[in-house]
């Protein structure tokens, strides 16, 4: 048992969103102890350029770094979309996961006419870091991308369910599942990659628009996956039997983080919770 | 005739936000020239401490002041409400003009049932600049503040009409002027003050909720009646006739800038006429 097994599994994400991932590894992997830091100061990622995204995950990095992590998840598309390289060049020795390809690949393995629908923010479509992750598995795959910014604001919000929610996810979605007049459109994709960890609050609204016939993917329970396949193989899984520790840190705002990030994790958090750190 | 009145106005937002504001100085002021800034690298300001808005609210005045503007409109609400003593303090030649104190003049004005409603972002209404404003004019008002975080999101997304937009103004808007049950409310507010400038792009959704008995007060446009009265009273009006220019700086994204602020602007920008800046 190497004594690097012991040490957390950090998380980081721009703000709240990742919890969601957090709550998967939490289901998936309850032995270990994680560290999640949210960059809360600087959110949302979604909204920035590649250089700026870049910059702010390395700085995220080095902290959970210092601090002892064994094993990084990138629990932000927007990050896994444009940071991966940079940060596995500058650490190395450090596992790193990232949301993206665990849900490229799940949405690969499901889909049966080959017709892909992707979700995300506004950047992580026009990064095209899915498209490019689908098409290296399934080169041809045809994949429909699509931006859903307001997803992002509801989950925040707390407005998960009721007409807003319907009606928003109706206007994004419709189009490409039902045709713009509502009637069943044949053809379209089989299955939708939820490529923003916002996301899975909205999966009701979401599925409602899609349709029975859809597979919805969540990214955040395929990462926990490829998570524990990675602990697996490089022999760091905790020592167990748990349940870990988790800890909270937040580069601004910790009352705002809590009593948003309750709604993400599934489970109240206090403010003390959270720690504020610089970066 | 100073030389200093030939000097460019300086405006400030945390992102495209403030573009309301600059329309209508532009309106109000066409002879002025203007060096907008926002602040897009670090949007949205709403969500963060008082702490971090003064500290970039400091950096941006200090860009706007180092290229020479003669007058400094913060046109950002979150950073109206909270860092004008420190860019009081920081520079004491400079005249100031943010958004709140505007638009709580107006209120008080425009109200006859000494009853205010104020909606705006989240730490806006926490930090409580408004009711102090208002307080500061008029004791005895009675005022209800609310944050309505949604409608930046629908602003930024263009969809301040149709089902979305309605339904969202009427969940959170409908309780304040007509009651739960849809019944009209006697004693409700007869003016709103809109405390965000995305929300100008609303306002025909607010104003079917609010109904016609109230009062709409758009801060942008009462910040450039203060920027005249203050131009006028230090001597500082530019010699016109103009019509002068406006240039656009961002700290990311300047094609997101472009495309976005067109909205907020009502006329088209290019992302050539967005210069990236760094802070």
């Amino acid at each position: 048992m190497d004594h690097a097994a012991k040490r957390p599994i950090g998380v980081f994400d721009s703000g709240v969103g990742g919890l969601t991932v957090l709550k998967a590894l939490q289901e998936r992997l309850p032995a270990e102890d994680y560290l999640y830091l949210g960059d809360t100061a600087r959110l949302p990622y979604g909204t920035k350029s590649a250089q700026s995204v870049t910059r702010y995950a390395l700085q995220c990095t080095r902290l959970l770094v210092d601090r002892g992590v064994k094993l990084l998840v990138v629990a932000c598309n927007t990050a896994s979309s444009v940071a991966l390289p940079a940060l596995e060049a500058a650490y190395p020795g450090l596992p790193v996961v990232g949301v993206v390809r665990p849900g490229a690949r799940a949405g690969c393995r499901l889909t049966r006419t080959r017709k892909l629908a992707v979700i995300a923010t506004e950047s992580t479509v026009a990064g095209g870091a899915y498209q490019a992750a689908i098409r290296e598995l399934c080169p041809e795959m045809e994949i429909t991308a699509l931006a859903c910014p307001l997803f992002v604001a509801l989950a925040e919000e707390g407005w998960t369910e009721g007409p807003v929610a319907e009606e928003t996810a109706r206007r994004y979605l419709a189009p490409l599942f039902n045709g713009q007049d509502g009637e069943g459109r044949e053809g379209g994709p089989d299955t939708l990659v939820l490529g923003c960890t916002h996301f899975p609050l909205l999966v009701r609204a979401i599925a409602a628009v899609a349709g029975p016939g859809v597979s919805i993917i969540d990214s955040a329970a395929t990462t926990a996956a490829e998570v524990a396949e990675r602990l697996a193989e490089t022999g760091l899984a905790a020592p167990g039997p748990g349940p870990g520790a988790a800890r909270f840190l937040a580069t601004d705002g910790a009352a705002r983080f809590a009593r948003v990030g309750g709604r993400f994790l599934g489970r109240g958090l206090a403010a003390e919770d959270v720690s504020l750190v610089d970066l």
